[in-house]
């Protein structure tokens, strides 16, 4: 897929990330005096993960400097051992040493975020349960996160508010009730606009699916809950899971028989992957 | 500290985060058509933490409407058992619903920072070794995350490659030698600059010290090598230890008399902490 | 609703046509050298219209100076003869004449959006059909003019190619028929997603609605085919007529039965309003 | 003309263009999975009209993405029948989609405006009397307006409050007259500035002769008045006649002997020409 | 008069200029710990001078911390003498100290400007000529620096390539004569345009006359030779001479008899006024 | 070195630069109507020089129009006699007229601050003395502007407030003397940290290498005082002179022992160097 939204919001990202690191210059490799020397260096994956960001960190060397040559050797998507190398690179050391720390920090949040969900991707992977991501992503990063949640096998939730309808407690709390707050949204909205209702117990299940959601959203339900919800269900919506959705869990929540997953913690926790830039 | 530059940074990110979130409209809230109803809501810690970001928060609630009022109840830095309401806040219930997402993504990263930063520091408060950050920062937060460190009682590392002089291994190789490259260094920057030089070793320790580094960075020590540095160092240069460092690894490091131990992990893989904003 | 997208995108927008219309001082006014007397002036609509723009214009004023007072006398969305006068500003001479054009050229397009979608939209009025509007919109004024359009009476089409999914006959010749193009963007896209299929005979409609879309929009028919498309969908999809809507035909196309018309012209071809600043 | 300001306002409203249509992905055509296909495609006019924006749509696609070739097949300025092929587009077919709007946005106004002014132009070509534009130009796009002034045979008028001095009803009343008008700012202006004065009646084109007026725009003329304009100047000022020009009363109004009919109406209500992106 | 064009440049400048000193905090008053102490000080002329730029000094501190006084006790255009305190400034400690050296960088710079240009205007005091600026100012800094010019008794020459004809040699060369390029602007131009043309001997001059050129710019020329200028002139085209123009000389040109006298060194070579902020 | 800083912040001016002198189009070669001619220049030194600035005018130009060719014939850094072609430069005869301003306003000031610095640097040749610049630059140009200090032989002192301690007066004043000022920034700043401290007698200076400082900057001192300085120093600390520092007295100065001059007005107040762009 050609993406000009990516490449615009990825750009932005770099240059943001170049000011702070760069508001003058690299003082340490200026003073040294030998920056215009010829240098090569191999991006290295120092523990197993599913790549994502290796795009990300080849536009990095680019912006810095056009004359860095950018070799990957694996894709995005690729899930690959400790020790891989995953690209090399030449150009100018000082090229190279200016551009490292924000590849780096790039390289190594994308990769953790990728990892942890093909985790989780995995451990549903033969039911008919997808795992999708939610808009708790880091500000500035949204594109570039939900890319890794891609890379890692999920599926993207809504990518903002403007693009998708979720009635959640506090919209019925102000409409008066669930109905209430369906009847409205549809009164409002382009016909057929998907409609996303989040609901705490099987009694708020059952009101969003009689007031019409094509979607029920129940969050913080254990596996039991969960198999009572499909049961009540029934087919008649969507049912998504959400809350302390976990690699140790997801099994167990996905056999309820639920449609989705999704998770907040893809996007905010997921430990960075250790990566480093050797020179040779 | 009044702080001009993490105010611009700050409102960066804040309409950057927005920007995200709100392409067009809340389509949600503008369907339900009780967007202008006066609503409170409360900050709540779902976990015990030390609060940072209290102030980012109120920040992105005045971009999205100043018209809403914010009352912090505590101030960043302070750490706080689970279930204590940070703040209470006030107005349209659109402009809560907008402002929402973007105030807690930003505000539980910086927390989980400051959480583990105290952590870090706590395990070595009664030792004369102080806890430092890295340039591992996120893109876009450095200042943010930097502050968040602080409010976690740890010190700044350097902000930039343009503020402090670090020799690293490559650096050295490049120069053909620790000496030559803190010779090279001297001659072209200002007098008295302060030179920071990575060693590996303790050969390497020694030779820098013998270069006239000011500060020996030690990286991936463990505390009987670290002990050993110490004793080499003798005071006649300062020590920080790098590289792996944990809650539970750093009173041992800390204990082998080093200066500082400086994590990377306090900016790239503290877990968020759980906070929500929770509708009255 | 309060809309912090809409008053980002207006902003820019203001800003960039006084970028344009001030690159230096206003030289007439600065070389009368009495700028800085009192002045009061009236917004005048010399035709009947639907206002829209109103808030906008109002804030012209405030960009260029916040000493301006403006004083709305009537509200956007309403309808008003020739004649009369929208609101009453007052300040400093200067300030109103280096605001008059933009605000003009601001409100005489949105006045004329909303009074050719009002006419369109009184057409069909005691018919169950809504109109909507596309993404035939001014680069730049996209908002703006969706909001001009519901100050109208007509209804969001979608904002962007990122918040809805129309697969049209070009989508259909690469997937390789309309029930491939269906399967594949179901496959791929969060469950429940609103498909909408562009046809242009009643085989294609046929065809869209066998495969599975939810929308079924039909190009360039006339009342007669249009009749037949309701019968053959019979309830199974949304019905949305599109191509050569006019004042003069919206309702003969309304009555078919269709549940929505589509204009295009209401964006790009709305002839301005003639509405001038009249100083007193 | 090599012409940077013209290429950075285009740029601008460009990327401010492809911001609102694509705040994240298409996401049809990614769902589709299919993007990366070759695809074809003509720019179709189908009405007759004088083009303007060829260059403009070109520049849509080459930011989108460099790799789409387009083969222009006429020039801007030059008039052609309903269905001329205007260029030829190829490239992956995510990026002829994702460009499409943007660039059909941008050139169905300015064929628009090139095409009205033409036939302005037209109706007045053996006439010595040539036709402006204004500045009641579209925010964001006035080069590109007034671009397509020029490409339809017609003068641009002054491109901003800073560029020529015209003193309107308003500047002679807060100047108590419109000899202190013109002598003041002859006092406060480069020596030699063109003063141009606008006009009611006969009266006030005598007064703003005496006071020293290079150039009087007579306002809401008829030919009739026009006339007497004409006689009573006799040639010792420039004489523009505006408000209400059309092409049905263009030729009259220009037989007063008149040097230039100015005329709002090209660009802000111009309808737009009718083009299409055809793919094969 | 009021100016939103001066107001967004300067904010533009001081932002970049601030955006320069303080890419993170100001270390030396973060570490001292007593940013929050009230601190008073004043802005001290240590010459004599004419003052420009004390309007932008208080957006200076107001942009860095709204809640900072700033007391003017004199205004731009005044001539006041060494030990003039120009103004008194009051609020927190760390604010005085961000905002000193962008304000003292913008006011000195300033001040030097119109202090110069008051030495030529005086000069010429008596004599119908007066003094003209160039567009050899500091990118970044013209209608900065074209107000100093009017705040020391100058008049602005054109403030860009899109506000004046200039005819030099160059264009001259290109068209083949004065005559050709004089006839070629006149042709393409708004009917009434103000055009000057360079000249570098008698025999230039008179030609630029014959071509009808408004203004002839007589460049590099002695006292002796300005005289048969104007005498050729007769009053047939305004005379400008350039080049050269000093305070020692000034008055010897004027009095050829000469309408302008046109200098870049008022604003690429002014030196900078000593003015010092004395805390107390 | 390579300097995607400096690349930055330059690009940053350029566009400024001509987004001052071209809101719209170069209006005299547009109406001349042989913009596309070609045409050859050269950049001409017209007094004896150090180069500096050469790079950013090449970058001028090919940000104007990519098509341009510059040849460089000399590099920045050296010193060149009057009559000196810089370089040569061939394009479109509009886009060697739409930069020629820009290029001259950036290469005359940066020529004119290398050239002012060589004098100084070579006043004190043979000296063990340095000679530094100062936060005295103008806003919008720090990098280049400390660039061109370097190109005439100077070094750096600090960047911004960021990047290094510098106690003042205030400071001092703040922190209720120069003991606790320095122990106080000690505390809350990285281990090593370079400290320098202004004094503006004897006694401070002494107060100063007792309180700990690495660096006195003595302010306003003649050589008399200097010398003393020097002797109560005895390289107990690094001491740079400030203040009044020109080419006359900078010898005398640094024979006094100090190791640096420190001076503003090399940013300030060095006149511009007369280049011009001479076409063939």
């Amino acid at each position: 897929m050609f993406d000009y939204a990516f490449g615009r919001d990825l750009d932005r990202l770099i240059r943001i990330s170049l000011d702070e690191d760069l508001p003058a210059h690299d003082v340490t490799t200026l003073a040294l005096g030998v920056g215009d020397r010829p240098a090569e260096a191999a991006l290295l994956a120092k523990q197993a993960c599913t790549i994502s960001g290796l795009a990300v960190a080849r536009r990095v060397f680019a912006i810095v400097d056009p004359g860095v040559s950018f070799e990957g050797r694996w894709r995005d998507g690729m899930s690959v051992p400790s020790g891989t190398e995953l690209a090399v690179i030449a150009g100018r050391a000082d090229s190279l040493l200016a551009a490292e720390r924000t590849a780096l920090n790039l390289l190594q949040r994308l990769a953790g975020i990728a990892t942890a969900t093909r985790r989780l991707v995995d451990a549903v992977a033969d039911l008919p349960c997808i795992v999708l991501d939610t808009r708790k992503t880091t500000p500035g990063w949204r594109l570039l996160e939900k890319a890794a949640v891609r890379d890692g096998g999920g599926v993207n939730h809504r990518f903002s508010l403007s693009d998708g309808v979720l009635i959640k407690d506090n919209h019925v709390r102000l409409a008066g009730g669930v109905r209430a707050a369906v009847t409205a949204v549809r009164s409002r909205t382009l016909p057929g606009t998907r409609i996303e209702v989040e609901a705490g117990t099987l009694a708020e299940v059952a009101a969003a699916i009689e007031a019409g959601a094509d979607v029920v959203l129940l969050d913080n339900a254990d596996p039991a809950l969960a198999r009572q919800a499909v049961q009540l269900t029934a087919g008649r919506a969507i049912l998504e899971l959400s809350g302390g959705i976990t690699a140790a869990n997801a099994r167990a929540m996905a056999e309820s028989g639920a449609d989705c997953l999704s998770s907040g913690a893809l996007t905010h926790s997921a430990p960075a992957i250790d990566i480093s830039l050797e020179f040779r």
